[in-house]
Order: C-alpha cells, then sequence, then structure tokens
C-alpha cells in the first residue's frame, strides 16, 4: 500500500478532476511530443531510403519533404476544424462514429490502436538507438534499456496527465530551443557564405551512387518520411483534457506543435541539402544520426552540441508519451461504447484510465520484445495506422459537413470551405496512405494490415458479448414477493467453535430449516475419538438449547469424502434439496476465518475458498453462498481509512442520517 | 483440468490407498535409491580428499573405508531394531517425540528436512555431473538439466509411490546387476593375478604427492567418505508404505538396501587399490569418474561399460526420489502434530501429500540454483543432516529400551542386547557427527549448522500460532438462542436487472429490515438520465410489490463513491448500522454474475470480488457476507462431476436419504 502510495500518490477525489486540465503550456509537452519527435525519426528516415543514390539522394530531399510540408499545411487547417467542430473530444473515432457509421469508427478506432502502440515502441527504441550510438557500451543492453524507459513513463502516467505535463516540460523546451537556434545559425550561416557554409566538424561523405534516381524510390523516401507527421491528432483527441474554454486552447496548442514542427522540418531538410548530410547504416561502427551530424557541422563537438543531442534522447523517448495521454482516454470512449471491456472506463486513483495506460504498455513491451527494440524493424509498420486515422477522420469531417449544409441550406456560412478543406485533406491523405501501403508492403506493413481488421473483429465480438449479457439480465417484470419462503440453509463445520457458533445462530435467525455438514478427510489416528467429541458438543451445545429455545434443532450430517473432495459431497447435496423443495432457494453458511496477515496463507488450507469457488462455479442459480467472517482480532476497519478518506467517509454517514430521519418522518 | 489429468492420473478414493502399498521388489528402488546411488559418490569424495597424497593415497583408501563399513554394519542393526519398536513410521522424528522430548524431535526434524532437501539437489546434481561429463557438449546446460530433472521426478511422485516404484525398477536392477558383475570379475582378476590385474582400458597414473599422510587428511576424507551412507535411515521412515505385516517387508528390504552397498562399498575400495585408481579433478578437462574409470579398467570401453555407466547416471538423478518418498511423509506426522502448515497433513488427488512434494521440489531447486548445479559444492553441507538425525534417532532408541527394562524389570529379554546395540550405534554416530562438524565447517557445514536451528524455531512459532489459533477459537458455551434476531440486509445494485431482483426477493424472504445501495462511480455523460430511470424502476418494479405484499419496502440509497472505492461507503454504512442496531448482525448482499469462461474476465471489472475482500478484511465481527451468483447458462453443475466421481456422488444422495427417513422417524 505504501510502496503503491509513494509511486502513484495520493488518491485524487472526483472534485479534483478540474484542476487535472491542462493550458497550453503544458499541452505541447503532454500531446505534442510524438509529433515534434517525429522531426527527428522522419527526415532521417526519408534519407535513410535514398543512401543508395549517393550524393545525388541528398540534393532530393527537397523533393521529397516538400510535399510533406504541404501536407502538414492540410493536416493543420484540417484538425482546426475538427477541434471547433468537435470541442469535447473530435478524435478519429468519434468523427467517424458520428459520420461514418459503426464500421468506419471501429475501422478509426483499430487503426488508432496500433498507431498508439506503436508509437511507444517507436519512440522508446528510436531514442534507446540515439543513445546508444551515442554510447556505444550501452549497446548489449538496447533492449532492457527500451523496457526500463517503458516501465519509467507507464509509472508516471499512473501519476495523471498534469504531473507528466509538467515533467516532460523541461526536455521538449530544451529541444525546440536548441533546434530552432541551430537551424538559425545554420541559415545564416548558409546564407552569408552565398549556399555553401564551411562545417566546423565536416560530416562524413556520402557513399557512392549504387542506383539511378527514380520514381519508386522517391515514393519509398516519401513513405518514410511521413513518420514526421504521425502525432498530429494527439491535440483533437484530447480536447477535453483542456481547461475551459477548451477549443481555444486546442488550438493555440495544434498551433504551437504544427508551427514547431514545420520550422523544424523545412530547416532540417535545407541544412542537410546545404552542408550535404547523408543518412549513416546503422547497424555499421562509427554511426551517428542526422541531427549529430547536422549539430555537429553547425557549432562543432562542445557543450551545445551535447545539450541538444541529450534533448533529443530525452525527446524520442518521452515521444510515447503522447500515447499515454490519448490512447486510455481513446478507450475509455471505445469502452463506454461497449467495444472495449468496462475497466478501459473506470478511472484509477490518479483520475486516470490506468487499464487502459497499462495494456498499452503491456503491447508496446510485446513489440520492443519480438522486434528487439530496433527502430528500422518498427518504421513500416507505423505510418499506415497513422494516415488511415488521418483519412477516416477527414472522410467524417466531409460527411459532416455535408450533412451540416443539408441541415441549414440557407446558413451556409464557411461551411463550403471547410467542406472543401477536408475533402482536399481526405483526398491527400488517402493517397498518402495508399502510397504506403503500395511501397512498405512487403517490409512489414502486412502485419500492420492484418492486425486491423483482426482487432476490429474483436471490438465487435466485445459489443456482441455485452448487448447478450444485457439482454439476459433485463428484468421487466416486478419483484414477485407473494410466494416468499424462507431458504434451506446448510451450514459447512469442521468442529464445534465460536465459528460454528456464530454460523449456527445466523442460520437459525433466518430460517427454521437448518443443517449442518461435517465432512471429514483422510486424517490422522485419532479420528475416530475427534468424531466421538464433535457428537457429544453437537448434542449439549446445539440441539439442548435449540430445543429449549422452541426451535428445531438443526440436523448434522457426518459425511466422509472419498476423494478429499469436499466441494463435490456439498454439490450434491444442494441438488438434493433443490430437488426435495423445488419452491425455496437453498444458502451454503461457510464460516472462516479472516487472514489478518500474508503469513496466515501458508497456515490455512483455503478449505472455504476452494469450497465457495466450487459452489459458485457449478452450484446453479438457484444457490445463494454466505460467508461468515471471523477476526481473530478485530479489524482495523475504518481507522485507516477514515484518515485517507475521511471526506467520503464523513459524506456517507451524513447521507444515511438523512435517509434515516426521511424515513422517520 | 485435462492436461492435469493426463500428468498426474485419475484422482484416488481412500479405499484405494491399500492397493498402494509397495513390497520389497519396489522397495528397493523406492526407498534404497538414496543409500545405493551413495556409493557412486561416496567413495570418490574420499578419494578426493587424498588426491593431494598421490599415489600413497590410495592405498590409505582402505583405513578410511573400513570404519566406514563397521558403522554401516552398526547403523544396520540398530535400524532393523527401530523397524521392529516402531511399526508404524519409526522415523527420527517419532523416535525422538516419544523418547527424547519436543526440542528433541523438532531437530531430529528439522535436521532431517535438510538432509532430504541436500539429497535431491545433491543427487540431480551428481547424475547431471557424470551425464555432462560423458557428453562434454551438455555442460554449458548444467543447471538447465538439473531444474530438468527436478521437474520430472517431481511429476513423477505427484502420480503416487507405486508408479514411481515401479518405474525406478529398471535402472535400480540394471545399476546393481552391472556393479556385483563387474567387482566379481575385477575380485578374480584381481586373485588370479596375485594382486596386479592388467587393466583393460589403464587408468591414468596418480597425480605427485603434494603432502605427507596425516590424521587430519585421513579424517577429512572419512568425513567426506561418510556420504556413501546417507539414506539408509529411508526405511524406517516409510515403514507404514509397506503392505502388511510392514515389519516383514520393511526389514527385508532394510537388508536387501545395506547388503547391496556393503558389497559395493567394499567392492569398490578394494579394486580401486588393486588397480591404482585415483580421483580427478572435476573442474578440469578429461575429467573421469573413480566408477568410470574402475569399469574400464575391468571390462574396457565396451556396450557393458557403457550400460553400466548409464545406469549409474539413472540410479544417481533418481536416488532424489527416495527423499520425494518421505519427506512428504514425514511432513505429514510432523504438521498433524502441528509443527508445519496444516496443508502438509492434505492428501492429494492420487493418495500423496502434494504440498509437501512440492515443497521438496521448490527447495531443492533453489539449491540448485543458487550453487549452480556443483555437487562439490553442496557435498560439505550433505552429510551433516544425516549424521545429526542418525543420532538422534540412536539415542532416543536408547531412551527407548531404559523405559522398557525399567517398566518390566523381571521380563529383561533381549532388552540389555537392545540397549547395548543401539548405546553403541549413538556413540559412534555421535562420534561421526563430531568429526564431520569438525572437518566441514569451513567448507560450508557452517550453513546446515545456522540453517537446522532457524528451522526448529521457525516449527516451533506455526505450532504456537495453532495454538493461539484454538485457543481463540475454542467455544465453551453453548448456542445462545433467546435472543435471535433477524439481521439488518443491505442489498449493493448497478441496476435494475435479474440479478437485483433475485437479491432482494432472498433478502425479503429472511429479514424484514432491507435496504439497497446504489454506489456510482465516475461515469459517462448519460449519467443523470440512467439515474432518473433506476429512480422510477425501483418504484414501480420494487416498493410498489412490497407494498402490495405487505412488507416494508426496501431503502434505497444512492451514493456517490468521490473516490471510485465502492468499498469505503459499504464499510461507513455497516459501521453505522452496527453502531444503530447494536444487538442484530449486518449481512452485506452482493449479487454477481458468474463467470463460466476464463474470457470473461477480462470483460468484467470485478467489482463484486473488490467489494468483497474489503468487507472481509475490514468489515469486523459482526459482518456476514451473502453472495447472490447468477449464471448466464445454466452451471453444468453435477454432469461432469458424475462422471468423474460418481461413487462419491451417489453415496452422498445415500447418506442424505438415509437422513431424512430418520428424521422422519
Amino acid at each position: 500500500m505504501s510502496l503503491i502510495g509513494a509511486l502513484l500518490g495520493r488518491p485524487l477525489a472526483n472534485r479534483e478532476f478540474k484542476e487535472r486540465q491542462i493550458g497550453a503550456f503544458e499541452g505541447v509537452p503532454a500531446m505534442g511530443l510524438d509529433a515534434l519527435g517525429s522531426s527527428s525519426y522522419g527526415p532521417e528516415a526519408a534519407l535513410a531510403i535514398l543512401i543508395p543514390l549517393g550524393a545525388a539522394g541528398v540534393s532530393y530531399i527537397g523533393y521529397v519533404m516538400a510535399p510533406i510540408l504541404a501536407l502538414l499545411a492540410v493536416l493543420y487547417v484540417s484538425y482546426w476544424q475538427t477541434i471547433r467542430a468537435y470541442p469535447s473530444n473530435g478524435g478519429a473515432y468519434t468523427v467517424s462514429k458520428e459520420n461514418l457509421g459503426v464500421n468506419g469508427s471501429l475501422l478509426a478506432a483499430s487503426a488508432l490502436m496500433v498507431d498508439y502502440v506503436l508509437n511507444v515502441a517507436v519512440g522508446i527504441s528510436a531514442g534507446v538507438a540515439a543513445l546508444v550510438s551515442a554510447v556505444p557500451e550501452l549497446h548489449p543492453y538496447t533492449l532492457p534499456l527500451c523496457l526500463a524507459v517503458l516501465i519509467l513513463v507507464t509509472l508516471m502516467n499512473l501519476r495523471g496527465t498534469l504531473d507528466a505535463g509538467r515533467l516532460f516540460a523541461l526536455p521538449t523546451y530544451t529541444f525546440v530551443f536548441c533546434f530552432l537556434l541551430l537551424i538559425a545559425m545554420g541559415c545564416y550561416a548558409a546564407l552569408a557564405s552565398g549556399g555553401h557554409p564551411e562545417p566546423v566538424v565536416p560530416p562524413p561523405p556520402p557513399g557512392e551512387a549504387a542506383e539511378a534516381v527514380g520514381l519508386w524510390t522517391l515514393l519509398r523516401a516519401f513513405s518514410s518520411g511521413c513518420t514526421a507527421m504521425t502525432g498530429v491528432e494527439a491535440v483533437s483527441n484530447g480536447v477535453s483534457a483542456f481547461r475551459e474554454p477548451h477549443v481555444k486552447y486546442g488550438h493555440r496548442t495544434l498551433t504551437a506543435i504544427v508551427g514547431i514542427l514545420g520550422v523544424l522540418l523545412a530547416g532540417i531538410s535545407y541544412l542537410v541539402s546545404m552542408y550535404g548530410i547523408a543518412a549513416m547504416d546503422q547497424t555499421q561502427e562509427g554511426y551517428q544520426s542526422v541531427l549529430s551530424q547536422l549539430a555537429g557541422a553547425i557549432v562543432g563537438h562542445g557543450w551545445f552540441y551535447y545539450l541538444s543531442i541529450g534533448s533529443v534522447l530525452c525527446v524520442l523517448a518521452l515521444s510515447a508519451n503522447t500515447s499515454f495521454t490519448d490512447f486510455p482516454r481513446m478507450c475509455r470512449i471505445v469502452a463506454e461504447d461497449g467495444f472495449l471491456p468496462a475497466s478501459f472506463a473506470v478511472v484509477g486513483r490518479r483520475l486516470v484510465f490506468s487499464v487502459g495506460i497499462l495494456y498499452l504498455s503491456a503491447s508496446a513491451g510485446l513489440l520492443l520484445i519480438v522486434f528487439e527494440g530496433i527502430t528500422d524493424r518498427l518504421i513500416p509498420l507505423f505510418a499506415i495506422g497513422a494516415f488511415m486515422t488521418f483519412t477516416m477522420s477527414q472522410t467524417g469531417m466531409v460527411v459532416h459537413w455535408y450533412r451540416e449544409l443539408n441541415r441549414s441550406p440557407h446558413d451556409r456560412g464557411r461551411k463550403p470551405l471547410s467542406l472543401a478543406i477536408n475533402g482536399a485533406g481526405a483526398a491527400t491523405t488517402g493517397l498518402a496512405t495508399a502510397i504506403i501501403i503500395a511501397t512498405k508492403f512487403s517490409e512489414g506493413a502486412w502485419i500492420t494490415l492484418l492486425v486491423i481488421p483482426a482487432a476490429m473483429v474483436l471490438l465487435k465480438s466485445i459489443r456482441r458479448y455485452y448487448d447478450d449479457l444485457a439482454e439476459q439480465l433485463r428484468d421487466d417484470k416486478p419483484l414477485a414477493l407473494d410466494k416468499l419462503k424462507p431458504p434451506i440453509i446448510v451450514v459447512v463445520t469442521e468442529s464445534w467453535n465460536k465459528l460454528t457458533d456464530k454460523a449456527l445462530s445466523f442460520a437459525l435467525s433466518i430460517s427454521p430449516d437448518v443443517c449442518a455438514v461435517h465432512l471429514k478427510a483422510l486424517r490422522g489416528p485419532d479420528r475416530e475419538e475427534d468424531e466421538k467429541t464433535f457428537l457429544e458438543q453437537w448434542q449439549s451445545d446445539v440441539e439442548g438449547p435449540a430445543r429449549a429455545a422452541g426451535l428445531t434443532p438443526p440436523k448434522l450430517l457426518m459425511h466422509d469424502a472419498q476423494y478429499r473432495r469436499l466441494d463435490v459431497p456439498l454439490l450434491a447435496m444442494v441438488q438434493e434439496l433443490e430437488d426435495e423443495h423445488p419452491d425455496r432457494p437453498v444458502a451454503i453458511l461457510i464460516p472462516d476465518v479472516v487472514k489478518q496477515g500474508w503469513w496466515q496463507y501458508f497456515l490455512h488450507t483455503h478449505r472455504a475458498r476452494r469450497i465457495r469457488s466450487a459452489l459458485l462455479s457449478r452450484g446453479g442459480r438457484r444457490l445463494v453462498l454466505m460467508n461468515i467472517p471471523w477476526h481473530l482480532r478485530p479489524a482495523d476497519s475504518m481507522a485507516t481509512l477514515e484518515q485517507e478518506l475521511k471526506s467520503e467517509v464523513d459524506h456517507v454517514r451524513e447521507e444515511l442520517r438523512q435517509t434515516r430521519t426521511a424515513g422517520a418522518r
């Protein structure tokens, strides 16, 4: 309890929800790390495809990045509109659900879920890969490092969003500051030198050209470069996390994120071609990332270089955090629609959706383990989910504006423009998705394309289960109280002690028909003597007083459990009793000592628990199970709870008193 | 279920216990493997101490083995008497308990427990070490191989003793046959050649002598060689496992085991000095065990050599089995005296004491992992436990005969002789124990000497717990039935459905005072509407019918759980109700859907289970908990059980009918 308390912080009350909400300053680290982090692996992924073109490849980076920047602009205006139109949570799931129907929404949800998980895995593995190439001694520990970072991020998020937002602000703004400054210095040097800046630390020369420039290669580079845009949708999914007015802070955050990302991408690709920086093969000795070469070329290997590269490491590792903010929130919405288990909608002790966080963490951990924490192997799986979601969201918005126009044809306002913008968005992101699928299919994208429909099927069958459950539990009839009869009660006993006493008293207070079963297992040599003592005690301590009080004495059944299975005779007995009294419930009463310390689990045989679970699963619909707990020392009960949750306890007491007063009146 | 069934076999009924009992033929493999297996590492352990003496050391082996053989003879007559005097289980624990008091018996029990665990670890590691030196490619997998063998032996023993006895007979008797034949052939060759036999494959010459022969070295060799006797006590611990008459089959088995062991030890030490075979360092390349050198010298490396060495491997690995037969049986006796958790005395599905088996397996596994499966590191810990037990047992027998003599001083019979025999046994084994402690203390024996008293303290505190428990539960008063009052009932509801219906009907059938709590957690936007619907349904479907039936309508309490903790408001409520009604029990009724498939665990939030366990641990002594289970589909109930355990079910039905008939009369 105290360990969990130290790791996760004190429980938060519902009314503290407001205080947990964030503004734009915390919004950029909490929701923008994914998008900003992408700037460090997106251009590099594109350049990596151009390696075989040699020096010529580097000069083509402009042709690859220009459409990516255009696409980013389209996404910006599209999502600006989405945030305005859906000021609570306007994620792809909600937009698709409202405009494209159930199947559309489930496609969006599945694609998003895959995308979020991959974002965690790619972000962490890219960060660790950068760290490992900076400190080669750590190379053998790549996977453990990835998992350690994952656990750290998970714990932080279980503490809640605000803490995470504040905690991540420092590395995020350090990264933004360093690279904007680097780009400014680099551009000044490039312009001042007339397009031929002198690098402080010259980057290694590009390799020999192995093939000629072709459209297919450029398309593949474009597909890889598209990973630079993943995460732009994060703000629209999490609008309700902002403080009021949600839309204003959502727009501010979106503008800040896209603005910084655009400048970073444009600046990096301009300077890369100015300085002639090519990507290097990550599996080879002496590897340096593109950003590392660039920083070295502009400022050399001084303290500012290490500060910049350090901030890249942090931002990449923490970019996973965007998923942790949004994934549980989306899962909650999906769970409330019945497509995910109800536990995804349960708010944890720190007002976050703990199950979603843990599920995300486990899935990403699995991916990291399967792909051994290597970024290159994860990238081809990654972009598809994001671009499928973009497309679903944009298409949904097109339908949205179309319906709005039809609903009020005379008050058109800016709606035709909005329709056009989202239409253009849908067309371009759809085209990009098609290109990514075509160029990345054999490199691993097929896995994503298999997982998404499988996830859809799973979501649908979960919903079917809940529908079925509700149908089976629905009760249209009022309570039938005309033929209430007291239950038949069976008390399980082991010997005559305080437990049996409490159980029998209780049983006799609720029903005149009580019988007791004494189950005998294979035991030691004193067994027969024990039995005799027990029978004598039964007669003097139970049957006598019962007769004296004018009650039917409880019957006693001694049973020898041939297979040492105590549940079987009890089940057989329940069935017999149910057949005999078809109109009465049968209740089994199990007395048990309450374990108040962990060591007690080793000292008791857990007979009560085993009988209970066997009876629960096989006992049929008419059975009722009763536990008669017995505390060896008084329970600490409310003492500790009251300190922790005093207001809650007081509240309950007040409510109870009011109910009683109302009842008395 | 079916997996466990396939691994462990069908459940056995109590009446099948007789059929499980064994004779001398199965007794030797089941109880003698430990002792017989010792013959392969005992002489080698002694020779290993003599390595620094070079060729001279080999000639001294006779001086070391002679007292060991004498000790073996003393043990044989001593245990013969023990089996006769204690024809149920005459283990060191029982003998010490009856004659030396509680502390003596706990010392014996602790020493035995340590000894059994070490025997498993040493047996398996020695077997695997031999296998690994025969097939050097397996060397890196020493520890995994040890653990695999351990798991295999554990599973076999969970199936029951008889199966194990039969299964192990083949390798045991192969080993005995091969080595008796080898010794016969070797002795013939030695005698025929006038004491200078020509080896078929000559053993490597002994190393240079590094030190002179000294008494201390010989004592150390003797201590190591004493491991050859471990396991001789096994028969006396397990006499009740034999078929009737126990004593006859016990004596036969003891004679067979000690006879074979004696011939093996004498033969091996004679031939070792004849052929000049020295022990080799196990950590060095080209290592060969003493038995392997001996077999090679007598018959060369043909098929008979491989058969013999193969049987050594099997017997060593399976010698662990003796512990698996006896350890759980001893733990059962100790547990019935209240010094071990009660679960050690619970008979498993195959009529063996499963908890003891699993505990032994886990402890031995831990030892193997800590010592990396290296025999040499375990040997110094080993002999102490065994010799301490021998001493305790013999001392106990001395007291036994002394008392017998005092009880009937005129009918002395053979008692003075018996007293003398056990007295000699106690003195010699006590001396041997002292020598072992002195010579092995710094090599690891200190660990055993620390663990044994720690185990004694643990056993005593377990007994104190049970005494305390019995004291607290003891109930001298008869049932107090004069002021029985119906309980106050609190029904936990989530919505109006069949569960709530069943729960309320049941509650109203046992008490007039029922109230319902509707616990609301932080939920989606439709919450208020849901609440309204619920309130309306409550009025029409509950309050209305209750009034119509002339009952007090159940009160409804809507409660907002501020911290999403549903147990806290319930606990506060229970406390309020208990304060208000000091003379009535409070019962909480929790309806829940019964999970009938594993996948359902992911789909439900387990609210009922969490509430239940919180209430159990903190709810105080007056609380009663009721489960109202609801099955989505009819429970399979008796259908499958009846097939499996038909006789049991029929038996219960018959008993019930008889009770009813008796009650009707």
